[in-house]
């Protein structure tokens, strides 16, 4: 099975390699930008273009793997072809591909990616959709090769499992930033927070959040929130601070 | 070493189980309610009150583990002895032994504890205080068996560390439960977010959580924001969705 990747950023980084180690052939790597086009491909050992219109049309799959704003005027400038068309945006519904493609559906591993960073894909639950039953068995055997966590899944279930993804980790690690934020400005080491930090995740595998919950928001005690709000001069982290120790306390009320 | 543990909630219930296994004696708990006084009691095999008045005078040290707002009082009906005092709070200061203990001090486990839930000690940061340098050595001996991660902090910097412990632990957790919550109300089971809860804090063992940040906000795409706002249903939610996404794009221009 030849492969093109249409896009060179983080996720399209890490699954084409992943896709190149389980045996499948990467035929060409396409992005707007020929540094991290050529990043990717040379990496792949496959062509590189900057042109939509210059993708080649005998590959089998076609990974669109692109910010959300450009998906679907990228889509609309490659050339029509047999191939599958895929993309792996959590947020975009499967009909951008309407009108363009004959044969098209959506692989979305649900995981953040950094170029430079490896992640084991045997554990990344990946959502799949098709427009045809044929499609979907395509998707789930590529997918297969990568995770052995693989499940159909519809646009619209895929928005909110992206939302969700964001309060997870986007929201998570800006929490770290901060977190590292009030430490350095006051010369404490940063790296004092991890054991905090993967406790605070591994205990969510054996408790729900809401029971694993600790700390002085629980019974909104204001004599340690007072406190905090008091020492946070940025306005932005002390509204952060306010509004989640509200929120805690508000679903703590409901427990 | 006898050691009495005055306070039975989450910390003091892992601190004494965890010192009893490393070979102190635990000579006494204290709590205010006899139900965890006695729970507590009976997991270390030592007698227990709900009286501070009663608590004995023969001990070696004193654990104070109670709530910031009633620490204060405690301290103030436990009979004065030449044991040395110690509570394990993160932003009460190691003056509110002033007037009531000769020998006093902190042992600040920066860990979130469970009464359920095992940890892994020896790799718990601790923060010693003490108001001589020969209790500065009893607490580092302690904290020594127990931990290879000890070291001496102020009142002051302690509080900032709790501050950030507060970002870190409490409202990542809580972070996780509106991540769950998203799930939930759309049937989509709320497991499927441990592997990226997992990689979250993983990766900022090795990267700057700014350098970690991946998502929407980073380049505060509208198009996916305003998608997802308009999903969040719950005006606290939205509210955090909101300002969480322009401080990382705020923390992104800075980079």
């Amino acid at each position: 099975m030849r492969v093109v990747f249409v896009g060179a950023g983080n996720l399209a980084t890490r699954l084409s390699l992943e896709m190149r180690k389980v045996g499948l052939e990467i035929g060409q790597v396409y992005s707007h930008t020929s540094e991290h086009a050529e990043t990717l491909a040379d990496a792949l050992g496959c062509p590189w273009t900057t042109v939509a219109e210059e993708i080649i049309e005998n590959a089998d799959l076609y990974v669109f793997s692109l910010k959300d704003a450009v998906l679907q005027e990228v889509i609309g400038r490659v050339r029509p072809n047999r191939g599958l068309w895929v993309h792996t945006a959590g947020s975009m519904p499967i009909s951008v591909f309407e009108g363009f493609a004959v044969r098209y559906g959506v692989i979305y591993p649900l995981q953040t990616f950094s170029k430079s960073r490896e992640v084991d894909f045997r554990k990344i639950p990946f959502f799949l959709e098709a427009n045809s039953p044929e499609d979907e068995i395509v998707l789930r055997d590529v997918a297969g090769l990568l995770s052995g966590n693989v499940r159909i899944l519809s646009s619209e279930k895929r928005k909110s499992l992206h939302l969700a993804a964001v309060f997870a980790c986007n929201f998570t690690n800006h929490i770290y930033a901060l977190a590292g934020k009030i430490l350095k400005e006051r010369q404490i080491p940063e790296d004092v927070l991890l054991p905090l930090i993967d406790e605070t995740a591994a205990k969510v595998h054996v408790m729900p959040p809401a029971k694993a919950q600790t700390g002085p928001a629980i019974r909104y005690d204001e004599n340690v929130i007072d406190k905090h709000l008091a020492m946070l001069e940025d306005p932005d982290m002390r509204a952060i601070y306010e509004r989640i120790s509200r929120s805690i306390y508000k679903e703590a009320q409901h427990e």
